[in-house]
C-alpha cells in the first residue's frame, strides 16, 4: 500500500513490549519484529530472516540478539548478523532494521529513509507523560477499516450525536464548528454552549445543570490526533486544568486494517478511582462497540474501491477530514521514489 | 457482474419484510436496503449512504424514513434526502433508489433504467395468489453457485433420477422430452406413462398402482421458472385441478452465489395438513440436502472459469438450458451501456 | 501452477485407497479422483464430469465404474464413458484419465503426456517393499507451504539443530557436509563423528556413549527424497544393516500447499514394538509440530512472492537445495508447451 514513509508511526504502546521480549506487528504491510533488550532498549527488524524468510518472531531472543528458529542465524538490534553457525558473517548478511523510538509511553517506527528519521518529528504528546497514571486511560483496538476512515471519524465528531448519543454526543451537531490550518496541522474545534451533558460528562456537569462544551481535534500527518475536551457548568471559564487531552493515533496495518491507539488523560478527578472506571467503560464502549463496528461496516461497503472514486457527498462537517486527506495525499505524492522503496528491498 | 439489468428480479418474499422494517439484501452485487413503511408500502435504496458510505441498514427506520446511523442523514423511499442535520438539503444529496414492487407474495426489484420499469414485465405468478395458503409451500435458500447453474438444474429435470431417486425422480430419464420456444419463454416438458410413482407422489398414485406423470418447466429471463406437475394413476386425464404449479426463482447475489426462492402450489389435497407437512419435507430435503450441495460442488469445481470456456459436453437433455442461456446472453448483450451502469454511479 | 508434468508424483499411500473405493485429491491444482476397483486395480480420472462439471467424487462407484451423481453418466477407469442414460455414447464423451500406478506401497500419478509415462521413471523405493511392516513408519501430512520449501527443508538438515534440538539435531551444523550430482540426482551427505546422540538416536547410541552419525539425502525430480541415516557408537563401521532409509516425498497440491508423504524404514530393532512406538512419536512430533509450523510460517511471510525475487541470502548449507531448485527449473523450462497443457483441456 502507498503510505507516507518518512514519518513516525505508532507501532505499539511501550508496555506491550516487555523487558527481554519480542512483539510481531505489521505496519503498512511491512511485517516487523519489535525487540526490547535486557536494558530496556528497543529496536525493530523486518520480521523475516534474509536467508529463508522464516519469521524471526518464531525464533528466540537472548541478550538483545534475535536468533532465527530455523537455521540459527543471529541478528542484533541494527539488523546486522552477529552469528552464522554455517559460515562467515559478511556485511551483506543482514536483515532490514528500522528506527524505533520509545517516547510518550509509545513506540514509534520510521519506515522510510533512516537518514531522515528526525526525532523532532515525533508528535509532541508530552501531556501523556505529564498525566498521572491514575488519570490515563489507554487502549489498543485493531479495526478492519482503512486508517483514513478512522481519521475521518475523529475529525468529524458530529457523528457522536448519532453513534454515541448516550455517552459522548448530543451537542455536537449544533455546536459552532471551525476548521483551520496551522503549519502542517489541521485543527477543528466545536463550541457548544448551555447544553445538556452527555452521559460521559455528568461527572463534570451534574444534571439538572447545563454545560458548556468545547472540543478541538488537532491532526498531524500521517494520522495522529490529539483531542482536547472541556466540559463545565454553563458560564465557567475554559482553563487547562479542566481540559482533558486524548490521543487518537491510527497506524495502517494493511489497506483495510488499522491499529487504533488511544489514550485519554485528564487534569481533574485524578485520584477518583470510580470516575476512572466509569470513564474507561464509557470510552471502551464507544470505541469498541460503536465506532469500530460502524467503521468496519463502512469499509465493507466500500470494498476495495478508492474513497474519492466512489464520489462521496461532501458536507460542511467534512471540512477538516478533507483537508487532512488532501494534505496527506500531497505529502505522499511528494515523497521521492527512493523513500517509497519497500523495506524488504532495502536490507 | 454482468447481468440483465432491465428486468425484475425477485428480491425477497414479501413476508420477509415486516411492517415498519428494513431488510438488507444484495442483488447482482448491488447492496440493497428493502424498506416497508407503516402503511405497508415498500421501497428499495442502495444500502450505502452517499456521504461516507456507511450501510443505511446500520441506521434506523421511522415512519418510512431511513436515518443513517453514522451522521444522521435521512432519506425517504425514493432516495431523496429529507433531513440533513449538518446543512442544507440539496437535490444532489440523495441515495440511489430502485423500483420495488410487491406482487404474487414476492418483492420484485428493477436494477436497470427506472424509466423502463414496466409493471407488466413482472412474471405472471397469479397461481400463487390463487392458491389457498394451506396449499402453498414457499422457501428461500441461499446457494453458493452461479444462478445459471440453478436455472440449468430446473430446465433439466432428468437429474431427479440420480439426485432425488427416493422422492422426485425415477421416471424422468425415459420420459418423452420436448423443448419449445414461445416468444421470450423457453419451455421444456416431460411425459412419462405408466411408471412407478416416486416417493413424493405416492399420495396421488398410491402403490401398487402405476401412474402417468407430466412436467413442464417454463423459463423467462432472467431466471424465473414455473414448473407444472401432473401425477395421477395411469390413464387419468390431465386436468388443471390435478396439476401443481411451482415457482423456481433464481436471483443472482454475486457471480458465485444465488438467492433461490421456491413456492409450490397445488389445487388438490388443499386442506390435508399431513400431506402438506409430508410434501414440505420432501421438497426441503430435495432442495436443501440434494440440489444445493451438488450445485455448490459443481460451482467449486468450476471455480471462476466461464461455463462455456470449460467446454461442456452437450447432451440432448441440455436443450432447454442451453436455449435459455443463449437467450439470456443475447438479451444482456443487447442492453445499452447506460442500462448497465452500476447503481452506485447513477445516484 | 507451473510444475514438471512428465514425471510421477506420489498421489497417495496405497492404503489410503481401499478396495472398491474412491479418493478425491488435488495434485498441482488438478482435481483428481483415484479409484480402486473390486480387483484392486487403480485408475485416476479428472474429478470433474465433462457434462456439467460436477465432481465425480460426489457420485458412486460400482464394479470399477464411476457414475456421476448429478445426471448418471458413467465412466470406466480410462475415462471413457460407458453409459449415457440420455443418449448415445460417443467417443468424445469422456473424462480425462491419468496413468496411476501402485508401487512401493504408494500410488504414483502422471499428469503429463500419457505416451511418455514410463514405469521405469517411478523412483526406486524398493527398500520400502523390503522393510518388514513392523519396521515401517509411514505418514501423510498436508502442509500449507510450497513443495519446494519442503524440499529445501530435507536438503538442508542443518535445520535439525535449531528446529529439532531435542530429537534429531545437535550434530548437523558441525558435520562435514558434501554435495554432489549423480545423473539427475542431487545428493548431500553429512558426517558427524564422536558426538552426543540426539534423543531419537539414544536407542542406537546409549548415553553416556558418543556416536558417529552419517546422513545422506538423495533428491530426484520433482521432489522425491530418500534419506539414509546411520548412527552407531563412535568407531563402528557403517553397514547397510545399520542404516535406516526414509522417504520424504513432496507433491504439490496448489502453489501454496503440499502433500507430504514420509516413510521411515529400518533394518534393525525390527520387532522392537517399544522402539517403533518411540520412533514414531519422535518423527511425528518433529514433522508435525516443528517442521510443518515453521514451513507454514515461512510460506506466510513469503506470501505469493517468488522465492528468487525476494533475494534469499545464500549460505553454504543451501548448496544442495539450490542445485535441486535449478535442476527442476531447467526441467520445467525444457518441457514442451504440449506437455504443459492443463489436464482439463486434454480430455
Amino acid at each position: 500500500m502507498k503510505v507516507l514513509r518518512n514519518c513516525w508511526y505508532q507501532a505499539a504502546w511501550a508496555e506491550e513490549l516487555a523487558l527481554d521480549a519480542m512483539l510481531a506487528r505489521t505496519v503498512a504491510e511491512t511485517p516487523l519484529l519489535l525487540v526490547r533488550d535486557t536494558d530496556g532498549a528497543v529496536s525493530a527488524l523486518l520480521d523475516r530472516c534474509p536467508h529463508r524468510f522464516a519469521p524471526l518472531s518464531a525464533g528466540k531472543l537472548e541478550g538483545g540478539i534475535v536468533t532465527c528458529g530455523y537455521h540459527g542465524l543471529a541478528f542484533d538490534g541494527s539488523g546486522a548478523c552477529v552469528h552464522n553457525p554455517h559460515g562467515r558473517v559478511t556485511p551483506s548478511l543482514r536483515v532490514a532494521g528500522f528506527p524505533l523510538v520509545e517516547r510518550h509511553t509509545a513506540l514509534w517506527i520510521w519506515l522510510g529513509d533512516a537518514a531522515k528519521a528526525d526525532l523532532a518529528l515525533i508528535p509532541d504528546l508530552s501531556y501523556i507523560d505529564a498525566a498521572p497514571p491514575n488519570a490515563r486511560i489507554a487502549g489498543y483496538l485493531p479495526a478492519a477499516a482503512h486508517y483514513e476512515l478512522l481519521t475521518d471519524n475523529i475529525l468529524d465528531l458530529s457523528h457522536a450525536d448519532y453513534l454515541h448519543p448516550g455517552s459522548l454526543g448530543g451537542m455536537m451537531t449544533n455546536a459552532k464548528t471551525t476548521t483551520r490550518i496551522e503549519g502542517d496541522a489541521v485543527i477543528v474545534a466545536w463550541d457548544a454552549v448551555n447544553c445538556d451533558p452527555p452521559g460521559a460528562f455528568v461527572g463534570l456537569v451534574p444534571p439538572p445543570q447545563k454545560g458548556d462544551f468545547w472540543l478541538e481535534a488537532r491532526w498531524s500527518a500521517p494520522a495522529v490526533m490529539t483531542l482536547a475536551t472541556f466540559a463545565a457548568p454553563t458560564g465557567s471559564s475554559r482553563t487547562p486544568d479542566a481540559t482533558a487531552l486524548t490521543l487518537h493515533s491510527m497506524t495502517p496495518e494493511t489497506s483495510a486494517t488499522t491499529h487504533y491507539f488511544y489514550c485519554n488523560t485528564r487534569p481533574y478527578l485524578v485520584d477518583d478511582v470510580d470516575f476512572s472506571a466509569f470513564l474507561r467503560g464509557q470510552l471502551e464502549r464507544a470505541f469498541s462497540l460503536e465506532d469500530k463496528p460502524m467503521l468496519e461496516k463502512q469499509q465493507a461497503r466500500m470494498g476495495s474501491a478508492d474513497f474519492w472514486t466512489l464520489g462521496p457527498a461532501l458536507l460542511a462537517i467534512d471540512a477538516a477530514a478533507v483537508q487532512a486527506r488532501r494534505k496527506l495525499a500531497t505529502m505522499i505524492a511528494q515523497e521521492t521514489p527512493t523513500d517509497g522503496v519497500p523495506a524488504e528491498r532495502r536490507a
